[in-house]
């Protein structure tokens, strides 16, 4: 592939206002769908070709559905059959230049009329390096397919070891973070350690297995109500799962996990769903972010500006319900997003913009088959086999894509009768979790 | 994951004479499957954990099909509730020792009774290191990911470079080898010329994309009879590919593929389907390898030894139909395989041995939509939608397992009604195709 200097933007000349999106994540799809390229010039930036629906992307981490079904090429999303004017880049955004209404990119500036910022979150591993070089992150299709991979292959070796203590580090798994992806990542282990790794595995004694999931706050699910935390953990506690509440790690060699209480754990997979900050652009004013986030008016418009916005994870929209801003779940992107196609006319025709009322739909939690949980809005709370049912339907009917539907829904299906996860495949070309030197070669050439 | 050194292979005992498979593909998979381990104890060996439907990688590549659809776990295909005594084991061998009945892997060695051959090809570059190092190989799964990133990312790039020979050369496709895999590869490379890359790439002028099939003899199909070659060539030139027959390429440097004519070609991307040779295992004598294969007698013993057995690709087995062996398809392998199980069923009960012959059941190559080819028994050849159906049911039925059966059907389903490609994501986590030592690395973990 050619280095980036020896590539540029190539966005035609316009005479409409241009508007530039950074990501293509919930929040920026939402935003230039509603946007067919009558008004505006529409410029997508992205790093990935695809637009990812991350909540299940702990499936992929678990051999239950493959990356294509829940990943979108943005370009399909946008193709020129429907939206005119629409230009998508896959190139990494290195700065924003607000005195000049310019965008850095790795191989070129852009002049912007109206920028969003809809970049979404990175993980935080709250400044120990150490954890950041050893753990396993879980929040892009490459990072899911390289745990799958990790994960098959501590079985596979678990079996050529006669060591007990080496046999034991491969098959204690921990996860670190009580939210949604650690709680469901734990479920899925949890009854692939039930139905799947048995029989594929008949030399290894799966009472052995592991699954260690550390929450610092006391309770999983913290942004859930009580109830639901409290079914969840009798679900997981169900399951096997190795629930450490009120625990912190202190450090992780690659060997040994440290917990703040001095407690130690020989595991060779730790899984990192503890935090997340908002990925953040170089250029705003400093003022402008707080706790990692871009602070935004109640019309996104990040502080001080009228024509950059921010929306989704990425922005922070203090107000009197949200003192601490929204959920950073996909329901507050997606409707900032569709908002903010909105209140992108009302600029046009200089009419007064509206301000953004989030709609709470709920929250919703899966453990496992049959086990769910379910906070709808009017403090409806429930569990079991109906939460379970929901969730299948809301995840399935938020995919996008008629064929992302139908492969979701067939693998779940054979699932239920089987048993079966099926995609249990060791493919990791040339990724090693400590290789950071790899890393830095993709994020500088984007070629992830 | 550990070190070698940490691990060993940790095979039961046992009272059974205990057979040795190294490799998983066709031959290994139909020879163990008749062997439920009641006769003998089964021992595998693959540095992959799955099995892989290779006639159908090329629409990995293209991104017509996922991984998961064309590949099942081993695991899963021997699970314990049907195969007692079968061992898999996830480890590179790295020798044979006829004269102390072992094999050797990277973690340890192990005896056997009774030892099977079943390693396939591996690409042959017929002694070019240039082309080694910089041509893109499509024999595994991780390398047809890699090729479906390149391709896609070719279009990328074009669409972000004004020089009219940077973007010519991005567009420029050269695949090397006439035989199936080219030929199907070019036919789907010109579907989705037609059909999906131009609403994709707006921006780009696709009469620019030119895809250049190179074969060395003087039709395509070699292997077919001339009547499908005469109709694939029609095929292929009605698709737009520039085919180019009786030509040789002396080179290629990552930039410029040169013909042994001197002509020379710009591209990004030149694809090896041009030749394979045996993946043969260090130990056997000299003079039991002739052309990179192994020299076996009718009942795939190989030469002077009668415990040690080839199947498949990598086994050369001389008979006045077949006097050059078997052609390196699917079918040879599945039958010698199946028929190996019968004959080591024999040695134990002192029968005699039943030589191999092949049932030629015919040819099949498929070149875009509702186009294909096919020689049938009883000299039977013709093209077309009745060819294309055949192709079709065929390989939907020779695939593993019904979750795969029902995938691929799906996929197909789905394409053909909507013409699109579905799974377009550029994924590749660390895969550079100039970097060796990270394939190094692979090749002495089998990490892959």
């Amino acid at each position: 592939m050619l280095e980036p200097d020896q590539l540029s933007l190539n966005i035609p000349e316009t005479k409409k206002p241009r508007l530039v999106i950074v990501g293509g994540g919930f929040g920026g799809i939402n935003l230039a769908k509603k946007l067919s390229g009558k008004n505006f010039q529409v410029v997508m930036f992205d790093r990935q070709n695809y637009h990812g629906f991350w909540p299940l992307l702990y499936q992929v981490a678990t051999g239950g559905l493959e990356p294509d079904s829940i990943a979108e090429p943005l370009r399909k999303m946008f193709s020129s059959d429907d939206y005119e004017d629409f230009h998508f880049r896959l190139v990494k955004v290195t700065g924003i230049h607000p005195e000049t209404k310019t965008v850095s990119t790795l191989i070129g500036d852009i002049a912007y009329d109206y920028l969003v910022i809809a970049t979404g979150t990175k993980p935080n591993y709250f400044g120990n390096d150490q954890i950041k070089k050893y753990a396993f992150p879980l929040k892009q299709v490459p990072e899911a397919l390289n745990l799958r991979s990790q994960v098959l292959q501590c079985f596979e070796q678990a079996n050529m070891t006669k060591d007990p203590a080496t046999r034991q580090s491969l098959l204690n798994f921990v996860i670190v973070g009580g939210g949604p992806t650690g709680v469901e990542l734990a479920g899925a282990l949890a009854e692939m350690r039930k139905h799947v790794l048995p029989t594929d595995y008949p030399g290894l004694d799966f009472t052995q297995m592991n699954i260690i999931l550390v929450e610092g706050l006391d309770r999983v699910l913290p942004p859930m109500s009580e109830q639901a935390s409290a079914k969840t953990h009798k679900y997981l506690a169900e399951l096997g799962v190795d629930i450490r509440l009120n625990t912190l790690v202190a450090g992780y060699d690659g060997e040994i996990a440290t917990f703040k209480s001095g407690e130690q754990i020989q595991t060779n997979t730790l899984i990192w769903a503890a935090g997340v900050s908002g990925a953040v652009i170089d250029g705003l004013p400093e003022a402008t972010v707080e706790r990692g986030r871009i602070l935004v008016n109640d019309f996104n418009q990040v502080l001080g500006f009228d024509n950059i916005f921010a929306i989704g994870d990425v922005a922070l929209m203090k107000t009197p319900e949200f003192p601490k801003g929204h959920p950073g779940v996909a329901q507050p992107a997606i409707q900032q997003g569709k908002l903010l196609a909105k209140n992108l006319k009302h600029i046009l025709r200089n009419e007064p913009l509206e301000p953004f009322k989030y709609n709470d739909k709920g929250s919703l939690a899966i453990i496992g088959r049959n086990r769910a949980v379910a906070d709808l809005p009017k403090n409806l709370h429930f569990g079991g086999f109906l939460a379970w049912a929901i969730w299948l339907f809301v995840h399935v009917m938020a995919l996008v894509g008629f064929r992302n539907k139908l492969v979701v829904l067939s693998n779940w299906v054979y699932k239920f009768f089987t048993y079966e996860n099926g995609t249990r495949l060791i493919i990791r070309p040339f990724y090693r979790r400590d290789d950071r030197a790899k890393r830095k070669f993709i994020e500088k050439y984007n070629a992830d």
